[in-house]
């Protein structure tokens, strides 16, 4: 970033964020500030997560893709992922639309149904929004969500800590692999549901959060290897995940096979990816029938820097690519 | 509404807003929820102020009038302005950024730049952001603030209640008009620089709802009578505002003469709007000297509906045109 006239293609998204936010300073009041899936803010002798995140046509999705009330469900659902990501419980949020001057009105009806019905099914109602004319359509939420006791950032990971993931991953990647093929086959339906209509672990984060069992968490939005790489970058440490233990989907492995390229590097899962210190195993086992969804060991955290794949026969893998990134990845 | 097939150029912004309001329902904590200036949500025992703004390149501005940094200010200042128009005190925002793959990273920073200096210089701090690719660069900024312990609204005026307008009226539309028609002569640059680094009116505004004195409040951010004309709408009012009584500056009578068309129905002063009942008049001039700005008498409050432009004989004038809609106004 020292030659000033290099565009955010040549820098990327990564770059240029890891450049950016030591620039944000922040004032009283603020318990965690950015870099994290929520800031953690102080309100009286309360504390809420504040996030935002954003929806855009052509980048996140083509129009065709999804109906308008997907687009205006998913969101909200991206938002309310980086609250499950630190336990927390949405609730209030408003919306920032831009809206071509020819998108039909019962579109944006249909996309504000979306929003609303996505808040109230996760606890959160919308207060407020703004309605711009632009290019290409964009949603931007930001979310307000009410903060449990414990506080769970990126940073937490130490050397020993065992890395789960929830659910499944790879499967929102694939649906975008088959969409941009033109691909409609019907046992790809269950993949392109879980692109269009993510499901954040809101419930499941409430409780690893609560119970103390979970040192660091995130959600995977950008690919379980990049995002488990923010984890390990926060926390000084490093990481190693087994190729052959990462949870796949029916639906997955009946398209796609044993290959597990998508489901390491593909974004959108809204999973949770958290680490487990040994000590907290025993209570993990316990509490997983109560998280309303599976969780799988898929690695742990090592000395030293980086994140390391290994093979069923504990030897490294060589990493096909980076996860997604705004600026750099083909769209 | 009915056509479904109507588009948002058809139906307009403010058509589609009045259609689109009713369709949000609010949960517990809500104390207002959207179509005011800010939403108020209750955080345990305190009150706060909930908003959000976008601006976006080919609407709001071409990118050839503004610098990056002063994208960034103004961006936090349209929130800021939101939030004075309920006198609270600006403290914690988030960013959502849409930038062209082609934007220079330079650029980027100076952008972030004026948002952080901006927020700072109203109190708050950028606490979480989020970076999206984008066809056009937009920035959107979701704003919390704290209360004051009084809620004013658009919905308070009453028949009788005086019109009062901060500052001057018009300067940002001139310099629109200006910048439109490629001029930059040096007598415009108090105007353009109104249009580029709007001043929201945080100690008046607070000042005046802390004390109790208005009935009513907005800022004006689409000219004059249409933000006049929502107050009424939302009190079940009229008002009569006396053309010859709006405040102009200098510079805008030195360009524009007498024509006061653009004070009248050009956006973006981001000037306060308010109504005092008469009981509180004498109140109002013994705070004037306080509140940091020209605050001036532009009109009244009256039973029945709708804004009502008199000249100086009390003869009413005809209305040229509405003020600005994102989806009708040719840009």
């Amino acid at each position: 970033l020292t030659v000033p006239t290099r565009t955010l293609a040549d820098v990327g998204e990564v770059g240029f964020l890891s450049a950016l936010l030591p620039g944000l300073r922040t004032g009283p009041g603020t318990l965690v500030g950015p870099g994290q899936d929520c800031a953690v803010i102080r309100c009286g002798n309360r504390r809420w997560l504040f996030t935002v995140d954003a929806l855009v046509a052509g980048v996140h999705f083509k129009p065709a893709w999804m109906s308008p009330r997907q687009i205006g469900r998913k969101s909200f659902l991206v938002n309310a992922s980086d609250v499950a990501a630190m336990g927390g419980r949405p609730r209030f949020c408003v919306v920032s639309l831009g809206v071509p001057s020819a998108y039909r009105s019962r579109d944006l009806f249909a996309l504000q149904d979306g929003i609303v019905a996505a808040a109230r099914d996760c606890g959160a109602s919308v207060v407020g929004g703004n309605l711009s004319r632009a290019a290409e359509l964009f949603v931007s939420i930001a979310l307000l969500a009410d903060a449990p006791k414990r506080i769970v950032t990126r940073r937490g990971a130490r050397p020993g800590d065992r890395v789960y993931v929830t659910g499944t991953l790879g499967d929102a990647a694939a649906a975008v692999r088959l969409l941009g093929a033109g691909g409609s086959e019907r046992r790809a339906v269950p993949l392109i549901r879980r692109f269009c209509e993510p499901a954040p672990r809101l419930h499941a984060g409430r409780i690893l959060v609560e119970s103390g069992i979970v040192s660091a968490m995130i959600d995977v939005s950008d690919g379980l290897l990049q995002d488990l790489a923010r984890v390990c970058d926060e926390s000084g440490v490093g990481a190693r995940v087994h190729a052959g233990q990462v949870p796949l989907s029916p639906a997955y492995r009946r398209i796609l096979g044993g290959s597990d390229a998508l489901a390491l590097h593909g974004g959108e899962d809204y999973e949770l990816l958290c680490t487990v210190p040994e000590r907290n195993v025993k209570r993990l086992e316990r509490t997983r029938a109560r998280l309303g969804c599976p969780i799988t060991l898929v690695g742990d955290i090592t000395a030293g820097r980086g994140v390391r794949l290994v093979g069923n026969d504990g030897r490294t893998l060589r990493l096909h690519s980076a996860g997604f990134d705004h600026f750099r990845s083909p769209s």
